[in-house]
């Protein structure tokens, strides 16, 4: 890319090796940040580099937060006794998102993997086990619906079963609003074996 | 998004302000960023801003570079007597990619568009003029196929050719590779006007 000068191929290299963004879209990306207002450059490297900085788990829920403890986890109002498992950050923002979920998370950060060799001392499994040392009511298993998700929605009903505390799954099926002609065979069998009496 | 905390949300706000960065894609290069190592987020940032402080306008062809003249300009192997017109630098690096020219450029930063109230003198058309008063043998108009780079590409054609230097306009026609039924009729009119005798 000699074509371009030194700091411009810099700026699309570095651009282009975050996921998702090809060289096409870092071309993009580095003309518009060098048209950009220089405040506007200066926030975005800023916001960069502060998250980095100051983001981490939270103690109680291991959620990625720039707190001790995230909003959730200290929000009075959430039923702390419901623990809803999931696989990272973003699903929590999932379910956050529906504005009906009333408890709290426990973020793993990863599901179990032995094709990739993530056990389950590679996430946050034995923070979970600590927690439910606490008076808790349930245990909410929200992992990916995938291979490594259903392992590792196994491996912690079975860890939590002695417990006595209640384990639950979210339900598998056709998504509301899915055309039952471009669902796969899994999912039609998965909603099949979950059908409700109505 | 009070689900994240502030810095979180920050970082997804200033992303999702770039262009085709959506509120998926923001989120998913924020965790990204976040786990990223620190050296690299730092160097990432840093990219940026250097960019935006020291890009400038080449002080021959006008495009975007670090130094007073771009590697192009500078390069005594090019052919200073040949100018191809381009749009952006973006058009200027995909005919560098060819390998094959082996003339100059200049960047118009834009294209003539009496929709958008972008006249003659907000791109650098008095820039081009100024060069053609020193020996230039041709000026390839290079702008989009576009109804703005065409009537930029008649606008150019009429300055120059009182001065008597060789104006040409790259070709249209059918891409190499394309499939005849699937590109649209202008493009295949272009195609027949401008068929060539083999």
């Amino acid at each position: 890319m000699d074509y371009y000068s030194g700091q411009i191929s810099k700026l699309i290299e570095e651009l282009s090796r975050l996921p998702g963004i090809g060289a096409k879209t870092a071309q993009r990306l580095a003309f518009h940040i060098i048209n950009m207002p220089k405040d506007q450059v200066e926030g975005l490297a800023r916001s960069m580099v502060d998250a980095k900085n100051n983001i981490r788990y939270c103690k109680q829920c291991c959620t990625l937060t720039d707190k001790e403890m995230c909003p959730i986890c200290s929000n009075p109002k959430r039923d702390q006794k419901t623990i809803m498992v999931v696989e990272n950050t973003r699903d929590l923002a999932a379910y956050e998102k529906t504005g009906k979920y009333e408890g709290v998370y426990h973020v793993l950060h990863g599901a179990i993997s032995p094709m990739l060799g993530i056990g389950p001392n590679d996430i946050k499994l034995k923070e979970l086990m600590q927690r439910l040392q606490e008076d808790v009511n349930e245990v909410i298993i929200a992992t990916n619906s995938s291979l490594e998700g259903e392992t590792t929605a196994m491996y912690i009903s079975k860890l939590v079963k002695p417990t006595g505390i209640r384990v639950s799954r979210i339900a598998s099926g056709v998504p509301v609003g899915g055309d039952l002609e471009y669902i796969d065979e899994v999912t039609l069998l998965r909603a099949l074996e979950g059908r409700v009496t109505i």
